[in-house]
């Protein structure tokens, strides 16, 4: 995966200011994930955010404009190589017909939206090794019928 | 996906109990969603767990020790086609970029494992309209060096 | 693409007994294409439209409890070789970006539901040609930010 | 999915210029989605047409003869990985089988074209949530015997 | 590819009464490759075609109605092994652009109809080998503007 | 697809010509289909035949020499998505089989070569819509017994 | 692989009657290969030939017709999984090219037929290790110009 | 598939110099098969080797320190769409299972080398059109046990 | 995978009679791994070690026939999905090119073969957690020049 | 695979100063397979060991930074076309299911980590044939229940 030069340019910015997701986080009101999903053209800003953002990064503000478009999303390959994104296909391959029938069982048919969605990850601690969090909220889309 | 004889007989004797994921939670002291994986073949039981499970759903007791093998994993199709399980994949094409560099930078490089593994799936219940809650833990597993 | 045993049962029985899916949209209330996507396994019904489908087609009672349940749904090959289907194959490939383009335009970032969904096929008598007329209306959901 | 340079120019223009595919509607006489299809590369314009365009846009006149070339169409991944792409591909997997059979009973054995074919789209205004609505209309063509 | 049972069922026959295809052909009016479409469920007969294919090769009448009903077309694998059907895959890798170009040029924006399409295989005698000729003929569809 | 930069050189040139593919076919002596497979780099010339065919287009003499060249061939993408070549898969995948059969019957095992071959394409007037008439006629190849 | 019934039952045969390929080679007057891939069902007998094939291996004699049929050839995977033919695959991947150039410069543009086509497999007895030799012999098929 | 610069460059030179692959093999005392998959980056020479092609071909010295170095192998696409190319893929998808059973059957279990291994081609002179005779000669490898 | 009914016939055996793989390697004197693979059909007995496996099984000896054949081998699916294989691919994936720079350094050009080859599996007790062990052990081959 | 830039200056700034992967062994105090991984960016190093890289290898400082990043992993091709790449493709498609039964059999359920995990590549001097040894250690994860 080839990241657009945007990308590049922010991420760059970024750890040339030492600044975390986590700090801007603090600085733009939004979730760290959220950020980052903005800054890989995953997600769209709205002006003042992109302000925000390409002044925290000290970049050229001409940035700030391309950061609230609506991007084409998506990784690119079918199945991802990246073992830590690959975990999360593993995920769905080994788990997700044991999460189909669990929510259906909850909700009836319908599926949990991607898109009125909300993604933490969090760091838990742990003397055995600390685990990462990844919390997930979806509203509940039911089928409509017709 | 063609669902082995096994999972087809666990989940008519569940239906026909009437007994919910939930009440089998109860009764083996494990999470909904670990049970369904082992009823889908995802996951293998210890012969106390198949045993209690079997008894509860009344099926024949040899399908006890097929519970406790180890199953070859996976769904199937490269890119599931189900709505439900497909926001999964869509949520990884996404925020997978997103997740990985927040996960490296909070934890190094590595990943989270998808073995010492658990996930929960929760309703919240909204006003607007319900959401799914889903709950992912893993250890994080830094890359050894040598 | 092999339909499922219940799919070709009921198909059979429609056929024999001369109903039209429009006939089965009078008899259920329900449009005609939501009928075929219940009959093929893709949508679910409510028990009691499950009991007037069994009945209007005059086949075994138990078919109806299946009916209620919350399909796997899916075609299955990726790129579909039926002519017919095809085409809507390509109306996404040709005018997927357009699409995306005015939507965004129009509505902001977020995505046409295809679950808060209805889908409605009209014919359009035409002395040049009749034509299809395939009406499709989704709720918009914007991304959610957090 | 690279945009072409064109393609890329006139988005860039229209967005200087401040103008909706609604207005460049209204200038050229053509509906929204098909403009944006010549713009994207999936349509070919007039000469006349793709003045019209340029003039209205302001952008080199020497764009204007590429816009009346047949371009080579399609948009490229198989299968899409965007989300509001996606769920055009999600209709087909999910409705594909359905609407076959109504169109069938409806028209006989046959397509709904996909070039004899107008796609709209419409904003529902709706007070649970607004709706997107899209309407094709393709001519029937009944398979030819021979 | 595993051919249908009726398909079998009606080839067998056709060896076993040592029809031709042009034997078919004489008897049904039809052209003989178009009748090899309805025997393998690529084409739709009506039901006079069907009735007279089904006494022609003395087989149970009640295939007779099977061949009315559109088919699920195609023949499944993406590119096809069979070096005779892979070469009609090749003549569209190798000349796909050349006849794109040629078509565009005399006609405009549009494609030739495969569903308004007749397809003949004619044997053309030559001494310095046999030539199998292929003749198609589908209607231009020139692409609608909207 | 993208297509090599002298394929791009010699359609500019050509279109600035104002010349027809059935202008070069006078010109050369051979088939408008034939030349545009050349200018694709899908055919090789003779050394008399890039000449002319550089000059009629008036580009730079250099270009005849890679004309003369056997090219790696073929289109790229597994499955075309431009509509009008996609529809050459599409005739493969529904008359494939029926093709096979009626070769097989008429001519025995074999193929019809894909290289020993000629393709026509006609423009046949018709009051109900022209028809592109495409004509292929390749050696029929037995098998080789050993 | 699933191999045809005809053929389980030909190489069961030939195994309980302790027949090489090479004993068919002399009983048929054709080479082993070819009886293979008659038996694998990749090339088709005459009458005489599967008469003298299904006697030789003491088959019912039913089989003889279907050996005198042109089938649909090919494995099946695309890229095979078994490491004898996997090499072969191998080999077009690496010396694909080589070939490809050293081809065209002794023959021009062209192929090696792969119908009008023999393969030999035979063993080079050598003090380092036996080798294994396979002869292909195809007519060189020039592009016809047209 | 893109050749990399510097096999574009010593196709070049051997085009300028009139050099054949047979010339190249009397100069370096290597099959000319062998050559032409160092050029095209499948083979690695040795220093003296690749001084001596460099030499013959009057290019850059550098380039012979390349030459000598193990390539990443291999042509690229899984299925090859140019004619020559994919006659080698079909010859291994219709005679793979034949070959296979014939080598098992004279050498056990076991695979042919395709790295202990060599290739010619050869022109064989025929009244009824010349012939390409392909002769592979590979070590064979039985199964090791353990 | 499905495994063939030789594989699982053999398997339930082994479960019945409480035999390890381990316990197998003591009675026909081969490594647990090999065992395995003739077991799900990966590689071929003698006849002695068959008839030894059979009976330690306890199972009908007409079995052991079938395990002294070359089967056709792989495991199917393009990218496992089960968690445990799946390494093995992602270990090629992330170490492929790695590994290769260092043989290539320390061999010269040429490859670690997969067929004059041992895969031993060790269990390694650690306080921190065991480990697998993996050991391959492959004779270099070196490309053969001709 | 086109390796990245700075892959390309290390390998070449290695080779100028002839230095091999078993001297950066000795300079790092780590593995020579993780030291190339480190310069394929398949995995990360230290501040330390990046600046004892850049080093030893006298290339610009700049370059030590990235080498600190948690790089994007992987290889690319689905099924890779080298062949000594492909050799570990194929155990996997061989072996994978022996292993799976035998690291079962010996651990439970569970995986071999590819994470915490480490691979060596030896050389054993054999006089028939040097042979290749490559040794995987990975810790046992057994699935956690929930």
């Amino acid at each position: 995966m080839q990241v657009p030069e945007i990308t590049q340019t922010l991420l760059d910015a970024k750890k040339n200011k030492k600044l975390s997701f986590g700090d801007l986080e603090k600085i733009l009101g939004r979730d760290e994930v959220w950020i980052a999903a903005v800054i890989y053209r995953q997600a769209s800003a709205s002006e003042e955010e992109a302000n925000k953002l390409v002044a925290a990064l000290d970049v050229n503000p001409v940035y700030a404009k391309e950061l609230t478009e609506s991007p084409l999303k998506g990784l690119g390959p079918v199945v991802p190589t990246d073992p830590l994104i690959y975990r999360f296909y593993e995920i769905m391959q080994v788990y997700g017909m044991p999460i189909k029938s669990v929510i259906h069982e909850k909700f009836g048919d319908g599926i949990m939206s991607a898109i009125d969605f909300t993604l933490d990850v969090e760091k838990e601690e742990d003397p055995k090794g600390d685990r990462v969090k990844v919390i997930m909220s979806g509203k509940f889309l039911p089928y409509k019928k017709w």
